[in-house]
């Protein structure tokens, strides 16, 4: 075992040559490691670890083991609902959110909130109605049935579909499906979440220059056609107002940024802005009513609903049509904008438990007239910005939203429509990360391609188009790095058995008479042909380059496989077909340490036999000193 | 430098224990390589070689290289016609496959062959109008255009639609989109060829059973159920004359099969049973009125029709839509066909040459009355089943073909359609590769998978559907390998520097105080949160493993990225995050050679930066002597 030193310390000795006369200096054997293969196993223990690494990659039951089964139970109902593990340290926060919530969905509903603060992972996740699954179901569920002539059926039309939305949704969560989202990457998120932003920030141009008759639609170009072609409808007190706050706002924003120990002036701001400007148009009754104000806020739970889901009947598969595209739309969404909170906080939202939270939502709120809800983009900035304080600030905040649910709820007939506008905007315009996206630019510009065009998708087309364009791009970038891979030409370092790219390592030295190519990618059908051709190319580049600088012949091309990871049928044959074109130019083709899975592979091919037993080595130092040693023995 | 062999001796003498106790015995300090950026570029550089990577991975122009300009031009005109390269040493083969062509496609198009021969890459391709393009075509003019109301319109449409399909087509490969069809794998051309087989078999049963009116539907459940339908047009007379040629033919491949020496057997029948039929129905003719024959074949060229070519009009849209439908279609069907001969021969063929070529052929085609044509399956079948013999036959064969063709074409006036479809049926039947997927089974499950999904899908679907689902399957399994890596523990190999899965080789000993774990793929978006969730769960499995067997306690993680072949914005994230996480539990990071990319990668974003200096090593075997010395220094 000693003789490795031998070789190691020769190969240093000449380091002024460019090349290493390999068979004059790796004179004694050394000694060889046989590759192995990996333990054997069925094909059915292989499925059996496979798919546990596909849907239990997080062993989600190793809490359970060596437990009692009293504290198993516990454990299982925690699981089951995240709010008892966070619940008793956040009474306050939870208490707040909650609070939070229903006041911000005002007229809206109230069961699904509830319900995803017991089941959800997300903890500034805003839910309710979303614009994109709104718009969809209406337009769906219009092309059946008119909700003027037939309101009723209309009706149980839109709770059926909301219901099956929620199946699909939990039933995603319970197949553990939940990987799906894996493919909303950093980058895509960052340039939605701007998109998102600058849209709703535009919409709030309504209410902030009391626009009446505005367009629902979500584009940039309904919406700045319907702001400037609704010029008459400008309402100059409102825009006065809403202008005055907004830069209020933003003031206290920038403070509290510049000073992060006045934190409290941003977090203290909207709740002053909504006082102060209720105030004002309540003092100035008579001569604000160009002011449009939020009026009755409607009490109550709501009502229930499941009696009018209906199973049959000849819309059956409008409902579940709907159900199915609405469902997975606001699926998209609401787990973007719910990841999208989780990073800026760094914390990890469960994909499954997500889909399953957000399902059983839908199936509850099928049940008690609501229809498809989703975490929503522009409530959750008011959450995020809200919650984003510390805890004091919880408190008080808390305490003023629950004095205020509680005995305040009528004064705010006289709030202003125009103030939620300007606390909305303040909200999402911090959520523009023009920072990330230049460091998108600077370290990756395939990234920054997907973050632009989550961006523009968002902005123009629409917001699960603009997403699907964004996976689109990053799913295109993995297949590129598959289909075009690295190869690399390496070298050995003078004193080691390390052999690194010929590129980038300027001490690295050429073996004379070998060729050693490292292949960066698993070898799959998508590339066989490409690494085919590039290795050819290598081979004939590097015998232009011996016969110009009159070196000794190409006897040997190494193939380090230590980064294919893995290889299928079209590989493995690409593998043989390349040592039969080699042998034919009387060139020898040698493997060097493959992987567990690539060996199993082309050993179950029988393409291992015909590589022979200097065909396959541990490392690519044992493969250059054996087969000189080879040679230098045969000559 | 002579250090190394010390340390690797100490390794070895230490085999009786599970562990080396590393601070014992790493104890001199060995020379530390620096790992090194890749050599600077700037953006436009790397854009630069990424694209021509991408798009000229064989560097087309090698060839030009130090040439005169006469030489120049020949190569330049071989490479852009491949007729001139193979042309002249296989006259008789051209001359004879452009004979067989025109037999089979009796009374079909002539320019389109033609021009095929000259462009195409592939020489066993016969080129012909296929099912689906004109099924699609049929349908999508006819919703615009009824051919019984305006059949000059319907036709002026449909040359315009092939002109746009041959424009299309052809400008895929101008800009070099050929990897495209890297995407068909060969798992997926085993299913793919064995269902077209299976479906093309089944629709010569018209002919084999002399049924009139048949479907000309593709999938398995029409024909047959058209076949049973018409049971009342069943003849006995073909029935009785179109099995007994199977068999003899079916006997004559067979004997060819057992038996090399007697190919000529098999390479002749298929002409004998024409001859044979043709004479017994001659001769019988008051008799065989039963027996469906070829008739009049119509002679002379396509007449031109560039002059009913309209780019203007209302139906300019319909007509581009359809040629873009039909063109990828029948391009799609066509090189999946070339692929599939081509690897039966083991030639390569260039996707951007084809795509160029059967574009050129459609345009070509659309100024001489023809609609889109492209490689046909059972076409080019026969071509393979008459041209896969030798030299000597291909000289009998052309010969007697050419005969044929100049004095004998009145004759097959009489020549029975039953023969031609028990010729095709016979061509066919051998394209079903069963062997091929037994192998795969046995290799690749999801390679099997993939076969067996453009099996079924061609055989009940349709043919773009079936390929379509295959590469799904395909891309999915590229994607779930990346979104699912694999991670390994690592071992020294005792008496070296090498380190190897612990899983796997026996010999491999855990390092004390270490945990080096190896991730088998590039860390994407699509796999950074998976692989954070993993390593923290090797991390927590081996601090359990370390309790129960009383080892002394975890120190470092050493992150092994040989195979890390690329990262992305997410993926640095995650690296960053973890670093943070287990700081916090007091555990070190350390990356050991990361390749160039992400080395750059980590650099540009600051991230190496908090590694620092004992965060980044060359190899897993200094990073664990250095570490190990540098506890020792300061306990």
């Amino acid at each position: 075992m000693g003789v490795n030193s031998n070789r190691v310390e020769d190969f240093s000795s000449h380091e002024t040559s460019i090349r290493i006369p390999s068979t004059n200096t790796i004179s004694p054997p050394m000694e060889i490691h046989s590759v192995c293969l990996p333990p054997k196993k069925t094909t059915l223990q292989k499925l059996k670890h496979r798919l546990s690494e596909i849907f239990f990659p997080d062993d989600p039951l190793y809490r359970f083991k060596n437990q009692q089964w009293c504290k198993k139970l516990i454990l299982a109902l925690q699981f089951l609902f995240p709010i008892l593990q966070w619940g008793p340290d956040y009474n306050l926060k939870l208490f707040r959110e909650l609070a939070m919530q229903s006041l911000q969905i005002y007229h809206q509903f109230f069961v699904p909130p509830l319900i995803y603060s017991i089941l959800g992972s997300s903890r500034h996740l805003g839910v309710g109605p979303v614009s994109i699954a709104s718009l969809v179901m209406g337009s769906m569920l219009g092309e059946a049935v008119s909700y003027s002539q037939d309101p009723i059926l209309y009706l149980e039309l839109a709770f059926t579909a909301t219901f099956f939305a929620g199946l699909f949704q939990a039933s995603l969560g319970l197949l553990r499906l939940g990987f799906i989202i894996d493919f909303l990457s950093k980058a895509t998120l960052v340039g939605f979440m701007a998109g998102a932003a600058v849209i709703v920030s535009l919409q709030q141009l309504k209410g902030l220059l009391g626009i009446v008759h505005f367009t629902s639609k979500m584009q940039f170009i309904p919406v700045m056609s319907s702001v400037f072609n609704q010029r008459d409808e400008w309402s100059w007190k409102t825009v006065v107002m809403g202008f005055s706050f907004l830069v209020f706002l933003l003031t206290t924003r920038q403070i509290s940024m510049r000073k992060p120990k006045l934190f409290w002036v941003s977090a203290a701001a909207p709740l002053t802005s909504v006082i102060l400007s209720t105030l004002i148009v309540f003092c100035l009754k008579s001569k604000a009513h160009g002011i449009s104000i939020i009026g009755h806020l409607p009490k109550g739970l709501n009502p229930p609903s499941s009696n009018m889901l209906s199973f049959n009947g000849p819309f059956l598969a409008v409902a579940i049509k709907t159900g199915l595209v609405t469902g997975i739309l606001s699926l998209t969404e609401g787990i973007a904008v719910g990841r999208t909170f989780a990073a800026l906080k760094n914390y990890q939202v469960d994909g499954n438990k997500e889909m399953m939270a957000i399902g059983f939502m839908n199936i509850a709120g099928s049940c008690t007239s609501c229809y498809v809800t989703t975490g929503s983009f522009s409530r959750s900035a008011v959450n995020y910005n809200a919650g984003a304080q510390s805890a004091v600030s919880n408190v008080v905040m808390a305490l003023a939203v629950l004095v205020t649910l509680l005995f305040l709820m009528p004064l705010f007939y006289y709030t202003p429509n125009v103030i939620l506008a300007a606390i909305i905007i303040t909200a999402v315009i911090g959520l523009i990360d023009y920072q990330a996206a230049f460091r998108l630019w600077k370290v990756d510009k395939l990234d920054f391609l997907a973050c632009s065009c989550s961006f523009f998708g968002v902005l123009f087309i629409s917001v699960p188009l603009g997403l699907a364009i964004a996976v689109g791009v990053s799913v295109f970038k993995i297949l590129l790095h598959v289909t075009r891979p690295n190869t690399v030409a390496l070298g050995n370092i003078p004193g080691t058995h390390i052999y690194q790219s010929l590129n980038r390592y300027r001490e690295a030295l050429r073996v004379s008479s070998f060729l050693i190519l490292a292949v960066e990618s698993p070898i799959y059908f998508a590339n066989s042909t490409y690494l085919q051709e590039r290795i050819l190319r290598w081979i004939r580049e590097e015998e232009e380059w011996i016969e110009a600088n009159n070196e000794s012949t190409l006897k040997c091309i190494i193939l380090d496989m230590t980064a294919v990871t893995a290889i299928d049928t079209s590989g493995i044959d690409m593998v043989c077909e390349l040592r039969k074109i080699l042998e034919k130019q009387s060139l020898q083709l040698v493997l060097a340490n493959p992987v567990g899975s690539v060996t199993e592979k082309l050993h179950q091919s029988k393409v291992l036999e015909s590589f022979g037993l200097n065909g396959l080595y541990l490392t690519v130092g044992e493969a250059v000193a054996d087969i000189s040693a080879l040679w230098k023995a045969q000559p």
